[in-house]
């Protein structure tokens, strides 16, 4: 399926860049530069170590507000044997911090000292007495912070290659000094290249891809302690992309050239680093990814690395955390930072393609005592899903994937102690579900959903992979909700059910209904064509329940078989003329633009764990449904009755 | 002790500034502004969430090279049966990305097409060919992204909340958006206050501090996601200082007044707070941190919080993160981020004061399977600690301690990855240690190491609480060094012995030696003090067992009880003046400018499980030891005898 010439393994690429940048002198730190202590250099990678110049304290200071004395005058005071002793000769007062007199060894706190005034009577002036009575004797550097308590002149503060955090400036002023020796920034070219490709803001026509790579690039970049440079986009045109990769490399360190995603583009990119220098590798075996280019550029003088990156934005940010942040962090002279990570048992079972080092994106969850990873939609071209994405399981190359319930590594993304706070939904797709994230949001709640369909979700709950699940399962012998499905598929977990809404169902056609589709019968006609849900969906049932009723055959629909996980995708299908109808709900129609025949009316249902239900995980969801705003929210979306929200129905 | 009036418990003291800071409207989002998608943007917090104005891709794509046909033209093609579709009426050449033309639905990868000419024969050229034969049927829209794969306009895309990262500005900018809306940076002013205050470059004389805590505190504002405005530092002045802090507060959203350490010092800036507005907590029994202020200040229309922060610096970097942190987290509409966590065991009692909640500093790493955590110096002006420290363990108020080897959680300040490839060096305190953590760290190896002497080290080994342990005890009996000691307190656990250096151990005496000082026989002269390390280090092992081969008694000696941890601590307190001598090394003593008389030559070892000693972990540090570079560091100290590094004793 590749015209990628040689797909080399990923460790064996990886070892000949380095082997690369090693002959090239470039698999260390590029540059230093000394800096004023600021609080901008938070972030900044030490390039030489910082040894104490100064001790600190750098000499003997009191540690509180009291009174520094000689210890051995002191000797023998007790509560019932007071020492008294004169100001000036004997005791001098001192605010903390001040430095002891050559002539005192420890410090009374002002607290445990009485003072007298010229005829030895008490008086109310603590720091200005002619004496001081105390009942107790001093140890010797009592209540004295002696010099070099915290950092003793030559002493380590700091190795080199350490990243400089709030506190370690302040160690460092501390220590004597005034400037900072570290990693010069280096400098990032990113190219965009490709005819197809249009500006962010420029209103897209079809064919157009809107540029947003380079703004992912350069934020990584950015984010990895680098500094790039955005340059416009160059057309597929050999000679202008030649010129731009040459003036780039003049002036950075090296050069991202993202081109456009077709085989033809790449060799576009792989010819010119070849032209231009060294081409070392086209095409690795790594999945989303292929099309990465490695390569040197020769100029007068300097060796610039170029790395071409996939046009296929999840391909592009991987190709960034795997080729790029490891190169930064050497440039730096930082270790690559560990992503944490996590041990988690798949949802699913994970096909992958046993030549590949496979980079899966994953939504995680922890239900109950189980760590759980949803695999994500795979395809390259799929931003979103590293946007949601919680972490990636790395499917090495050799193993064709792994079985469900399979215990995998996963490198977070997110904080552990965030994923410990997410709501694990599974199920049935409704548009409710994103005003839900959104609101939880805002309370601090976070909700990760898998859309499964009805079915599958109940599944997900039966095997303990959520924490509640969204369902429309209508009962053809009850005519109820969902309670039937709940005694079958879920006869050894104790659930409650809450009703989410009330909806409408019916069919979502194109402005105008050019086909004058009025009702399911419409489904059957030869130049009618039609867009499912998947098996196990509440909408193909309720579908199968209403062909079967009207002795509708499915076979004689055309586009039966072609399914669809959410009621968005059957209405984009129909939006880009892909089917003339789906059965759906009508904010699905509205979203974009279509119209919407309604047919039927259901209940949408939250089926919930008691478990779960009475947990303070899901505590801010129940309050929701409660609230004002979130029920004027929903009611604002078309089809949708919010008077049942709530309603507890087991 | 304590002079502060009201040390109100941490939870009463936030239950109320809550309640104050929502009382005046300041517990949201400041205010929010709207900025063009650019990669500065990552880090910053969306205040509106964001909703799909375009789906992704937004137009049916070629998700391949080859041709769009429609599907039911490829009908019956078998790998024996081919078809032969004509271009442009059946069968039209898309690069990957372009858009799918109407009357198609469905793309023949290019590697699946035999391309032929005008005259029905093959042709290399595969993009214009007169026709294409195929041997397989196309099942409808394969090999085509359809609209909206990735995002269906009016999807969430991210909530509010939200913190920007780089592969959101591509969503963002998929999605249609060109802009987005982001909180606005808090903006803090930072007050240092203190007549005893230089700035960082200015020569400190006794009694001067060098003001780093604006910096400090500067830098974790901008880290936290706020824009700080270091003020100068003003004198201790009460019409200066509220000058200061109305000149602050009347351009900025928050104001942090740092003012000395004394309590004369904190009075002052409560009388301030209570004289601009409202004094609303003096003193929280928190520790460190006591003397924090919180207070409102009330200008005309405006109320500016403000925030007495104490003057320790340890107490105002923890003050940051109580107070600071959640603050600008709230007034940028995030939730505040965890930290992340981990349960540990003490390898020591930690004592605590019932009163406070305590945060205490720890060093944490993993000895073979259990996570240990163990505590730091607790000093308030010790910022080292700070910066030395893997994380926090909190002694909630209430408890007075926890015994060794109770299970804590502690607060990281650093990835558990990072933690995990830690060696935990506990024992012997020598210069070389600096030195070799300095080396490891270019090598990408941590080193944590704790000084409680060669006996407490060989005893942290025993117990399973190290990796190594430096160790130079002398066995009086045999005159050989540690071996008698492992003997005795490591019976159970196999170790390796290897040498790190030959080394001088003598008395560190002030220039000029003005006590005349030749041999431990001068401790006992009435006017010279001494100052001693901890029992069980091996310089006290040397120091007791010379001193009873020479018959002299310990109790004639002043200061025989006058203890400290390290070499440099001793010389710190000759340099001070605190004694006139004390045993240790010669680099502690030319580290302080101080001379040395040389008594005794001694052998100083690095004690190593065997399990560690084969470990990969401690690997690099035995390639370390027979690197000429890092032994030419060694013996550029003086006093340090490299021909024995590396040697194995057992």
């Amino acid at each position: 399926m590749s015209v990628y010439l040689q797909d080399i393994p990923l460790n064996k690429a990886q070892e000949l860049w380095d082997t690369v940048l090693r002959e090239a002198g470039l698999d260390g730190v590029l540059g230093s530069e000394m800096l004023a202590l600021d609080e901008s250099l938070i972030g900044r990678v030490l390039t030489a170590p910082v040894w104490a110049k100064l001790s600190s304290p750098h000499y003997n200071a009191s540690a509180m507000d009291g009174y520094a004395v000689r210890s051995g005058d002191t000797l023998g005071a007790q509560p019932t044997v007071p020492v008294v002793l004169q100001c000036d000769t004997q005791a001098r007062y001192l605010d903390t911090g001040d430095p002891l007199p050559d002539w005192t060894d420890a410090v009374i706190p002002i607290e445990n000292v009485e003072p007298l005034d010229e005829q030895g009577q008490p008086t109310r002036d603590l720091r200005h007495p002619a004496a001081i009575r105390i009942r107790a004797a001093a140890r010797p550097w009592q209540s004295v912070r002696p010099l070099g308590e915290d950092i003793v002149a030559t002493e380590l503060v700091l190795p080199a290659g350490h990243v400089l955090r709030p506190v370690d400036l302040g160690a460092i002023a501390a220590c004597g000094h005034t400037q900072v020796q570290v990693a010069r920034k280096p400098r990032v070219a990113v190219l965009p290249a490709g005819t197809e490709l249009v500006p962010v803001g420029f209103p897209p026509r079809p064919g157009d891809i809107i540029e947003y790579n380079s703004l992912v690039l350069a934020a990584q970049v950015r984010q990895w302690g680098g500094e790039a440079t955005r340059f416009p986009i160059t057309p597929d045109d050999y000679a202008a992309i030649r010129a731009r990769v040459l003036e780039a490399a003049a002036t950075h360190d090296l050069v991202l050239l993202n081109a456009g995603s077709s085989a033809g583009s790449e060799d576009f990119s792989a010819r010119i680093v070849a032209e231009l220098g060294r081409l070392l590798v086209h095409g690795i075996a790594v999945r989303p990814g292929h099309p990465v280019i490695l390569g040197m550029l020769k100029l007068e003088g300097r060796t610039v690395p170029i790395i071409g990156v996939p046009g296929y934005p999840v391909s592009a940010a991987l190709t960034g955390e795997i080729f790029v942040e490891p190169l930064l962090a050497r440039w730096l002279g930082r270790t690559v930072p560990q992503p944490p990570t996590l041990k988690a048992r798949l949802t699913r079972k994970l096909a992958s393609p046993a030549g590949d080092d496979d980079y899966v994106r994953v939504v995680v969850g922890k239900v109950g005592e189980t760590w759980l990873a949803a695999p994500m939609a795979r395809g390259a071209g799929v931003i979103t899903s590293l946007v949601r994405a919680d972490g990636i399981v790395i499917v090495p190359r050799g193993l064709q994937g792994y079985e469900a319930n399979a215990e995998v590594t996963v490198r977070l993304y997110r904080p552990r102690a965030e994923l410990e706070h997410t709501i694990f939904a599974i199920g049935s797709h409704d548009m409710t579900l994103d005003l839900i994230t959104q609101f939880l949001a805002q309370r601090g709640r976070r909700m990760a959903s898998a859309n499964v369909g009805s079915l599958g979700g109940l599944i997900a709950l039966q095997r303990g992979q959520a924490h509640l699940a969204g369902s429309h399962l209508l009962d053809p012998e009850t005519g109820d909700y969902n309670l039937g499905y709940i005694r079958r598929y879920l006869s050894t977990v104790p659930v409650r059910v809450i009703t989410l809404v009330g909806r409408d169902q019916g069919l979502i056609v194109r402005p105008g209904n050019p086909k004058g589709i009025t009702s399911l019968k419409d489904l059957v006609r030869p130049e009618v064509s039609f867009v499912n849900r998947q098996r196990g969906a509440g909408t193909r049932v309720l579908l199968d329940y209403h062909l079967l009723r009207l002795k509708l055959d499915p076979a004689q629909i055309r586009g039966y078989d072609q399914e669809e996980y959410t009621h968005l995708a059957v209405a984009a299908a129909v939006a880009a003329g892909r089917a003339d109808c789906g059965l759906g709900i009508p904010s699905a129609a509205q979203a974009l633009g279509l119209e919407f025949i309604p047919l039927f009316k259901e209940r949408y249902d939250l089926v919930v764990p008691q478990v779960y239900y009475e947990s303070d995980l899901l505590a801010p969801l129940w309050t929701l449904l409660q609230e004002e705003a979130f029920r004027q929210a929903v009611a604002a979306l078309p089809g949708y009755d919010v008077s049942v929200m709530g309603q507890v129905v087991l």
